[in-house]
């Protein structure tokens, strides 16, 4: 029961709430979804809806058909390996390793970030290097290193288990030959939508539930926004989006796809939600805790050298960004 | 709606249904679950609940413990792979592929049997050398070419997740340190007693609807008892769940850990509810369609040549075998 957001009690409770502040902070996010209300205190605001794509409405059957693809190994090119495998719903959205394994048990370059509240970020990758969940939902399929399928092959695939035809009609009743790769990631964005996490520790604090955050978190709270933590990682997602420079370890981020060195190192800012679930840290992997990324994110982006107290407060308040998690029930998919 | 297992509804539809006969045909299971009554045919039965094992008795803790543990990856050695990999349950409790991919991707020497409704045999594995669902669940985490996990480890890394050690004495309360490789086994095993798939065409044709089957499946599942596929293949899982011989192929079967002459090419008679969302078929994943391992086996196994409107009626009346799927929400596993 936890588990799941019961949308009509929560839009009940919030009649009673007031929206304690409205900040600058530069958050991409809708400021309601027409059930809830968000709340906004400062930099921090609650988590109520995804932003909606208005060239890809979020439906029912998008997000049924998107859920069964984004669980379907058979999109990838050896059958083995799913959107799941490495965004796992059972760890955060994530796979919990330092590098992801894909086709052939390679390693991925980059760590896996989660997909849990990703549908708040129009950059995607830790690069940036695709715009909004559609465009990114086909990169890992088509990637040799990945799901190792090219978009025509995944296709055919698709449009060869006929249990599927069904569902893209319904999905995108307006469309003559609705299997296409275009609606395949359409579909899994649209799913996407769904997996946010709303309801953690901040968001009861930030809607009037004053003992929601312990006296240690709420201490860390104020520390993460004071030391400046809060100029990328604000709004519903405690991240801005944006992509900003991050000079740690080799990897030259945005730049190893534009070519540009002023791209060199510029990563996109992470969301925090969930954060303790969606270890290790950073593009790569590197950061075993929460007190290793915190002290490093503070020195090397701050300039700030954390008091132990400090660090351990500004854990406490991220252990407290635990959300709600979707209620996803294993899809049952149609026979090949 | 249609995916649940409505207990009360189905127990309600019962009382007005009579047992319509009782054969005796070779099946393990228990006659009765206590809510739901099994009705037997000839040599066909309903699925009402899977056989319980004295020594592990389920209870809703340990059911919950174990499909934990089923979904995650951390009991692999490369932190990638789980129960649920080649046991999808999106897939029919198998992955769809000839061989599964292990650690490192490498395949399996045969094909991955479904986890659905596996809680009705004692012959485990397709050569028999497990006896039981605990027995068997520790068999591919500790494979090197499976999950490459020995035992030790598996436990340190349980051991190494705080988050489960309450799951651990809740499942196992009288014990002093439950998180045992033997525990990791029956907490599995529990999990997967629930995985059975009742109410499928042919269980509500024998409980009396007598539309839920076509003439033609009605047709299949006469010619099916009559040549005597039912001399294997009868009782709730449709399998005797003996060792039998099935002289196709290579592989030794019983005979490659027995080394008895033997058993050379004996193989447990697999289940044949959800058949057609399980293909391909047989240990060697040889047979790709239906059509093809029906032929097949009545060839081999009863020097039958079926006409084709036997095979297509056989075939139509597999395909009425798939039942309700269990409903199951993706766990949250406990961070690192």
């Amino acid at each position: 029961m936890s588990r799941r957001w019961h949308t009509l009690a929560l839009a009940g409770a919030l009649t009673l709430v007031l929206v304690v502040g409205c900040s600058s902070a530069t958050s991409n996010t809708s400021k309601s979804s027409g059930k809830l209300t968000e709340v906004r205190s400062g930099n921090f605001a609650t988590i109520v809806a995804a932003p909606e794509n208005p060239d890809n409405p979020t439906t029912p059957e998008k997000v049924e058909l998107g859920k069964m693809l984004f669980f379907d190994p058979r999109l990838s090119g050896s059958g083995a390996i799913s959107c799941a495998s490495c965004h796992n719903l059972a760890l955060g959205g994530t796979d919990r390793l330092q590098f992801s394994r894909g086709h052939d048990f390679q390693e991925t370059g980059r760590n896996a970030p989660t997909v849990l509240n990703a549908a708040f970020f129009q950059n995607q990758f830790w690069d940036g290097r695709a715009q909004g969940l559609e465009e990114q939902a086909g990169g890992p399929i088509q990637a040799p290193g990945e799901m190792n399928m090219p978009a025509d092959k995944a296709v055919e695939r698709i449009k060869s288990i006929q249990g599927y035809h069904e569902y893209f009609k319904k999905a995108f009743p307006n469309e003559e030959d609705p299997i296409t790769f275009e609606n395949i990631t359409k579909a899994i964005a649209a799913f996407e939508r769904t997996l946010i996490t709303p309801n953690d520790a901040l968001d009861r604090y930030l809607r009037g539930d004053k003992n929601a955050l312990s006296p240690q978190a709420i201490r860390g709270m104020e520390t993460f926004d004071s030391i400046g933590c809060t100029s990328c990682h604000a709004g519903p997602a405690l991240s801005s989006g944006a992509m900003m420079k991050f000079d740690y370890g080799t990897d030259l981020g945005k730049a190893s796809w534009t070519g540009n060195p002023q791209d060199e190192k510029f990563f996109r800012v992470q969301t925090l939600r969930n954060v303790s679930l969606t270890g290790p840290y950073f593009h790569d992997g590197s950061a075993e805790t929460l007190e290793e990324a915190v002290t490093t994110m503070a020195r090397v982006q701050l300039g700030v050298t954390l008091t132990d107290q400090q660090r351990d407060d500004i854990v406490a308040f991220l252990k407290s960004l635990v959300g709600e998690m979707p209620d996803i029930s294993v899809p049952v998919l149609p026979p090949n």
